[in-house]
């Protein structure tokens, strides 16, 4: 690379992002999508779009569509902060609660964006091993990190660390804690409650599996105000476009719609789960819209490869922690069944 | 602010945005958008995005659009850089381009979020005062630097930097030279060359003012490959979302929509620069699609004041460089006409 180019960024390597073919055909378990549209009244919403409103810059602080999640979170829209999805929302905490020379903390197996997050900010990465049941421990130690990615329910595990031991954690945490309940929705707890009472403790949303909006990148940050007003001091001026702000107020307003779409995939989920143990999978027990999974009779790649060829895409993620395990987004019903099947149908050419 | 916030945070200020009222009546002339709507082919392709467009997450790599935009530019699609708008682009470039330790060198006045860049990355700022005519200098000196930000044409000011001075300044300079074209299709010639030549230097173009898109947040840089690939590297992985890149393509496909609006707008500059200078402002020659002018009967900042109670939007910049001055947005010829009376009746009031 370049010698223009800052050392540090010439020697990671980029996130890897989920396949996103531009064929509608394939069985699409991937990359934790929702299978069920968004409300109709964001499609609504985006109807109502007119050129003016393209023509001219969007509001820089998300006024309205702060006030509207801090109605749903019973906070003050100070204590809220709009991302371009919440990646960047992660990216800007790495930027705001790490001194140049610290480091970030997280468990691995979790998102593994954080310790590319780590490498772009120059900053030291110490990533907590958790034990092959990928449960995390009682007391993580993380001293010397001046912050705590946590995933939870984890991924690619689907596991929820309980409210309670987030909280002792945190308490016992010097520097600031991101909870990224990116799957929450999909869970029987969360942790909201702490960023709403805790110095240090931010709670990251996104709209894009819940709300099925992936495609619109939206994600939101809860948290006090003093870690929220960092945020706000170096974002970009204009980071969530216009039809974002909207469609995703209109989205936030139906919760009904998203509710009830979350109870069936959870539905999906238990029934999913009992088909693949009954063909010798080792099944985490999962809080969210996927399951992770390790296969007794074939190694994990080779069913991944397998089910590829059938235009069944699900995640593979090659490191040791992982390499046993296929994590599989949760679809509708009919798209469980078809996985199923070809899954039997794979081992049984195999044995 | 909290002691959990990075120092370099707590101590910065944050950019400033234009104001951006809800309220639509007012004549806003204060952000440099375009008064003429978007190109209906955009309409056209906004109304087709349908909901399983927005379920699922967008091309991480904006293959289409960058393989639109690099037919445009006639470039391989791996010069080619798309961005959240270009102020991400410009964020990005500050990360990958300048070592920690090293400096960001920049005109004055130039942008004003430059220097906020800098205090966000942490590193020192290299200001190149200008002289009272605002005309950059034949040989600048910023050695050291390891990134210079040039707007070109300049902004507040609207002077273009001719192309072959700036081909001189990216021979000598030992960094990357960001050249930010954002007004360029209102002006008489563009660096695009450069960027497609040279191994320093990248352009960055956006489609907030004259594609009428400043809601959308679509920005794009064209570079030598191995910066645009250092961008890919550390960019969120989704930071463009969906609905971003179908209208994007649409708009740079409807060059012709495009450059009626930017001729009409140049012309409404031309006869908004003589009737301001024959009510005494000192007008800079201006490429882009505003005016920088000083007016000679009154203080700038009470002309500002008293058009703002008439519900006339100017933007004002209170530094000691700039306070003398009003920056007006090119609008249509009845808001130029408005403006205009506005000024006369405040300054026959004063007089």
């Amino acid at each position: 690379m370049s010698p223009l180019v800052r050392e540090c960024v010439r020697k990671m390597s980029a996130y890897t992002p989920g396949e996103q073919p531009s064929d509608l055909r394939a069985v699409k378990l991937n990359t934790n999508e929702n299978p069920y549209p968004p409300s109709p009244a964001v499609m609504r919403a985006l109807r109502e779009i007119g050129p003016d409103m393209l023509r001219r810059y969007p509001d820089p602080d998300c006024k309205r569509l702060c006030a509207r999640i801090a109605v749903l979170h019973r906070c003050r829209p100070e204590q809220v902060f709009i991302g371009n999805g919440s990646d960047e929302i992660l990216a800007l905490c790495s930027r705001a609660f790490v001194e140049d020379g610290g480091r970030i903390a997280y468990f691995d197996p979790s998102y593994s964006l954080y310790p590319v997050l780590a490498r772009i900010r120059n900053v030291k990465e110490l990533a907590l091993k958790l034990g092959p049941d990928f449960v995390p421990p009682d007391t993580p130690r993380a001293a010397g990190a001046g912050l705590f990615f946590m995933t939870n329910p984890n991924a690619p595990t689907g596991i929820l660390y309980p409210r309670a031991r987030v909280a002792a954690f945190c308490r016992r945490f010097k520097g600031v804690v991101v909870i990224d309940e990116a799957y929450v929705d999909f869970a029987r707890e969360s942790c909201m409650g702490l960023a709403l009472k805790l110095k240090n403790a931010i709670v990251l949303r996104t709209l894009s599996k819940s709300y099925s909006l992936a495609g619109l990148r939206v994600g939101y940050a809860v948290g006090p105000r003093p870690l929220i007003a960092a945020l706000n001091k170096i974002k970009d001026s204009y980071n969530v476009d216009r039809i974002s702000q909207v469609l995703a107020e209109a989205a936030i307003g139906d919760q009904a719609w998203m509710r009830a779409n979350a109870r069936r995939i959870a539905a999906t989920r238990g029934r999913l789960a009992r088909s693949l143990a009954g063909l010798g999978f080792l099944v985490c027990p999962s809080q969210a819209n996927f399951l992770f999974v390790k296969p007794s009779a074939m190694k994990a790649e080779a069913i991944y490869r397998q089910l590829r060829a059938r235009d069944i895409l699900v995640r593979y993620f090659a490191r040791p922690l992982t390499r046993d395990f296929l994590r599989i987004s949760i679809g509708t019903d009919e798209q469980a069944g078809r996985l199923v099947k070809a899954i039997a149908s794979i081992q049984g050419k195999k044995t």
